[in-house]
């Protein structure tokens, strides 16, 4: 019984196909998380479902799935990815990102007094305390109204603030094919997987899209993206080839 | 003396690579043209620079060159494709095109009285006769104005108009890859031609574009209409490739 392998090894032979079992640098993987602020409790972000709806977060047009980290790559935020090196898959930890790893320290130049009627030129009509709202480029939020100003805090609203990442490894990406395909999903989230072939030869990565990937939205910039993703995570290879085909339609049947 | 090639056939040996000596159906050909109005000799399209600087017609930014035309197509207009057949290289010739065969008959029912004040609405603001304005997705021609109307005309200028096409046949494009660079070059006009690369073989048109053609807005689109042209010019192909290469990009060197 032993002897013969199980269904699944037995086509490939003994390549170092051994699943990594810990998290490394440089390794591609999936989390899950739920971020907080540390003082407030207050998630801003996550990744799982069933929290977003238990929490009355759940947005109807947000995907809830791991994301995929390319540990050391920043894809995530560095401080955390660091943390994430020698977890194992399944395995759950909470982390916690002081602001100047976070998202910044609070830069009391960026609060500013502003004349209602300059923000009622570009829009703000009426701002009242809480509001968010944009000014030029910026976002803000207002802080105080009175007669003839508001205040607007231009920090970003998580600036100054602890996070704390609870953060689950859900798997670890080996096979290099695995690899490539998961940097395409990461770009194309709408092209289904079985409309595209990765296959790596000498050096070279070959991903063939499919002539309907033409009609995405800025698909040139996410080529452009998934071929610095893929030599990222194959240092081996040297170069990322794409194909696109457009085979003759088919003449209208006459009669 | 006789017996020796000139330089330039040499290379190739005895395919079917005789020069078509005339247009017909199909062909792929070069022509400029100067178009005028019958009626009032106002010239309203041109190939031609110095035409152009002659007649104080001229665009900086307009490229005057010869056009390709795929016979039988539409590219330039049905009706002068037609007269095109047969016609030499270097041969010119006048083309009268009747309005229903060039910008169609006038409509009456496009001529329309608008309320001053709906057309300030929409941002047209103290229309002149003879001014171009736009209304809605429409632009017309304002051709009365009235106390609280203007009375616009929303046929097409050259409604109604019989053309003239003084038409001149530049070259006649007979090598296959001749052709699908031709194609090419149509569609991207400021990719230069050395940078991309075309080859046919075994029914498989490839071409490998530079990944600096990325970034053309609208490149995919090109693409789409570079494989639709690249079939109907040759007809034996089925299917069109392109191959963009991403190289890895070399390290900056440290110290």
């Amino acid at each position: 019984m032993s002897e013969k392998k199980s269904k699944k090894s037995s086509k490939k032979t003994s390549k170092k196909s051994k699943t990594e079992k810990t998290v490394k640098d440089n390794s591609l993987i999936y989390v899950d998380y739920v971020a907080k602020t540390k003082e407030e409790e207050q998630i801003f972000d996550l990744t799982i479902e069933d929290v977003a709806k238990d929490e009355g977060l759940y947005k109807e047009d947000t995907r809830y799935e791991p994301v995929l980290v390319a540990v050391g790559q920043n894809w995530l935020l560095g401080a955390i990815e660091e943390e994430l090196v020698g977890m194992k898959v399944g395995e759950n930890k909470t982390v916690e990102v002081p602001p100047e790893k976070g998202a910044g320290t609070r830069d009391p130049q960026k609060i500013k007094s502003i004349p209602l009627l300059k923000l009622k030129k570009q829009g703000v009509v009426n701002p009242m305390k809480g509001d968010r709202v944009k000014f030029g480029n910026e976002e803000g939020i207002v802080t105080l109204v009175t007669g003839r100003k508001a205040r607007i805090d231009f920090n970003s609203p998580l600036a100054g603030k602890t996070l704390v990442f609870d953060v689950t490894v859900r798997d670890i990406v080996t096979k290099m094919k695995d690899k490539i395909v998961a940097v395409i999903k990461r770009r194309v989230p709408a092209l289904p997987e079985d409309k595209y072939d990765v296959s790596i030869k000498a050096g070279t990565i070959t991903i063939e899209l499919p002539k309907e990937s033409r009609y995405i939205e800025g698909i040139q910039y996410a080529e452009i993206g998934i071929a610095a993703d893929a030599l990222k995570v194959n240092e081996k290879a040297d170069e990322v080839k794409f194909i696109i085909t457009y085979e003759r339609p088919e003449k209208p049947k006459e009669e």
